[in-house]
Formats: structure tokens, C-alpha cells, sequence
């Protein structure tokens, strides 16, 4: 898996930044994008790592497997820029349908998920999967180890295992969550883990999975 | 909270005959119902702790907290047995939308949860809250020691807390989960823990939070 080219589309934001920054960390080569080619430039350069920045159709073209990072309510559209470019790739969708000012209220769209929603959009030209929704974009941002692990959805299990290998490389730990429509529950459980933080005042409340005794088989 | 009345309905099967043997050891007067009350006789002698067995309807009327265990395909018509003795009490669903065959994939019901399907089939007669959606029966079934939390759900924070302190005295850790909609979370990942079950070979995969700094604000 090592030396995949993976482009984080929305690379600028706060949770594309982070993962950037480990996949480049971890010997991935790593292509931020943005609407803007000069704030991906100026991220990338900040973040280090050999992190190339352009706008997110760029970035998109450039990677074998794309991510994308963006809030909610720019999904369509972001998904629709990136469309020509992303035919025949895995496309890693980390939407978590968050409807402000109610963000500790569930709201999951119409097609279920957002995953779904992704997959709505751009349709069967790509490989569909989703993760890292319930990360807290600011303890990935440090250096530090981080209690959580990240679920990840797909129908298509080859993708869905490369996407698990590709969390693994940050650093937190993937486990296969199953379906894409099972994406609903790790996107709900994000505005769970909102109100958690507020009502415990935690800082990065996070989801562990218990009990997994083997290695998925093969 | 102790020597609260609590009836389980349903509670002649797995998740309800474990959460009524363990609530009953805490001290906690319980009293399981079941369509048949001779099953529920049977099952509460086995069960012990001075567990009471007679009909839903009867556990129903004889409960402070009503707490109910039973298939979704059995929700609507158990409700309806219960709703004119469950009448200003706390009802805590637990049911989760499984639908066989495909246990394994989030079916959420047009409702957006079970537990606002509960509310809808109860009305403002109840104060609604929902919780165990995610326990392994079999494990609470036994002394062990469970290494996993259990989100409760409502949008009535006192019924929550009282919830949330039953949990406790299973030796579980209650967490609040904020309003009853966000039940789909917990609800959903039921499906995802089945899956993770299967992949994984492990027993009873849990859920656990992480990073929660301190108790909940009062």
C-alpha cells in the first residue's frame, strides 16, 4: 500500500489537513486540494512531508484513491467538481451530515447516509467508501495516539480493506464496519459523540470497538 | 434509585431476562412479563432474586420504569398491549430495527429510529428513553465483567439521568446520549457490531467511549 498516490479533496479543512499529514508522515504520497490552488499550496508547504497542493479537480486526477473532506452542506457540489476526475477510483467520503446550529441532533439525509448520498452522485464510476467520521480532527492533528477507531463502510470489500489499510497508516486502528448504507450508524453516532463532549465536557470524545479477538479473515 | 419497581416486558428473552436478573441483584424490585405468564413464572423462578413473573399488561401496571425487550417485528403489537398501563411511567425501548435475514445491514424505519417509533406509538402518555441497544445478552447474562457502555437516549433529561443510574446498577456504564433521535446511532450500530461479530470471530463485540473527562453536568 505504500506509495499510493492519495489526494484529499477539501484538504484545507481541519480533518483533511490532519489525515494529510499522517498519510504523508506514514511514506504515502499525499496531494491536498481546495477550491483555491493557492491556500492548498500554502497548507501543503505548512504541513511538510513532500504534501503537493492544487485545487481539488487537480488533486483528484493526481490520486489513485481520493478522500474527501468537507462539511455537509458543500458535499454536492464538491462531489460534482471532482466527478470526471475520479472514474474508476476508490473515493473515501468522510461527509458526517451534520445540520448546524443542530449538530448534536441526528439528522441523517433522505438516502440514509451520506455515504449514500456519495454514492447517489457519482454513481457507479467509482468505488464507494466511507470512514473516518467519528475522529476528533484536532487530536489527529497532533502527534498523538489516539484512542479510536475508525469504521469503514463499502460494498466493495477489496476497496473497503485498502481504506482499513490506509487508516492503519495514520495510525489509529481501521475495522470493517460492513456496508456502505452501514455507514448510518458511525455518521449518526458523530453528533452522539457532540453531545458527549459538551454534556462531559471531554475533549475528543472517541468510539472504541471492544471484544475483536482476530484479525478479519481474509 | 434502589427498590424502584422496574417491569421488564418481554423479559422471558435473552437481553430481558439478563437486564431483570442483574437489575434484581442490585436490589432493585423487578418484575418480568411475557405473553404467556406461565413462561414468565418459569423463567423469573429460574432467574431468581425474587423476580416476579405474570403478563406484559400486568408487569406493565406493576412497574415504575417499563422497560422493553422485544423483537422489532413484535414492537408495534407489544406497545399497544402495554400503552394503557405504561400511562405516565418511563419507558425505555430498547428495541433495535433488525430485519431478518439482513441483521447485518442498518434498516432504520421511516420513523428514523425504533425508539421514535416507540414515541410515536405511546404518545406524550410516557416519557420515552432508549438504551441496550448494543449489549451482548449473552455476556450480561453472566457475571463477567462487560467492557462496553450503553447510550441512553430522550429528550426528558431527569428520565434520562434515572436511565442512565439503572444502567449503572447492571454494572454497565450509562452514557448519556443525548435527545431520543439520536437513538438511530446506537440503534444502527447494532447492525455494524453483527458484522464486526461475523468478521472478526469475535464474542459479542461492545461499543466503548472513550476520552469522557468527567461525570455529566448536573
Amino acid at each position: 500500500m505504500n506509495n499510493k498516490a492519495i489526494a484529499v479533496v477539501g484538504g484545507t479543512g481541519k480533518l483533511g489537513a490532519a489525515i494529510s499529514r499522517r498519510l504523508a508522515k506514514a511514506g504515502h504520497n499525499v496531494t491536498i486540494g481546495s477550491r483555491s490552488a493557492e491556500s492548498a499550496r500554502s497548507v501543503a508547504a505548512e504541513l511538510g512531508y513532500g504534501i503537493a497542493g492544487m485545487t481539488n479537480s487537480e488533486a483528484a486526477s493526481a490520486g489513485d484513491i481520493v478522500i474527501v473532506t468537507v462539511p455537509f452542506a458543500a458535499q454536492e457540489a464538491t462531489l460534482a467538481e471532482i466527478a470526471p476526475h475520479a472514474r474508476g477510483k476508490i473515493v473515501v467520503d468522510t461527509t458526517v451530515p451534520l445540520m448546524p446550529p443542530k449538530v448534536m441532533s441526528v439528522q441523517l439525509p433522505a438516502e440514509g447516509s451520506a455515504a449514500a448520498r456519495a454514492k447517489r452522485l457519482l454513481g457507479d464510476d467509482v468505488t464507494m467508501v466511507s470512514a473516518f467520521h467519528n475522529v476528533a480532527a484536532g487530536k489527529l492533528a497532533a502527534d498523538e495516539d489516539i484512542a479510536g477507531d475508525v469504521l469503514v463502510f463499502g460494498d466493495d470489500k477489496p476497496a473497503r480493506s485498502a481504506v482499513v489499510e490506509l487508516v492503519n497508516a495514520t495510525g489509529l486502528r481501521g475495522v470493517h464496519g460492513g456496508a456502505l448504507a452501514n455507514s448510518a450508524a458511525a455518521e449518526a453516532m458523530t453528533s452522539v459523540l457532540i453531545f458527549i463532549n459538551k454534556v462531559y465536557a471531554a475533549e475528543g470524545a472517541g468510539l472504541q470497538i471492544t471484544g475483536l479477538l482476530t484479525e478479519p479473515a481474509a
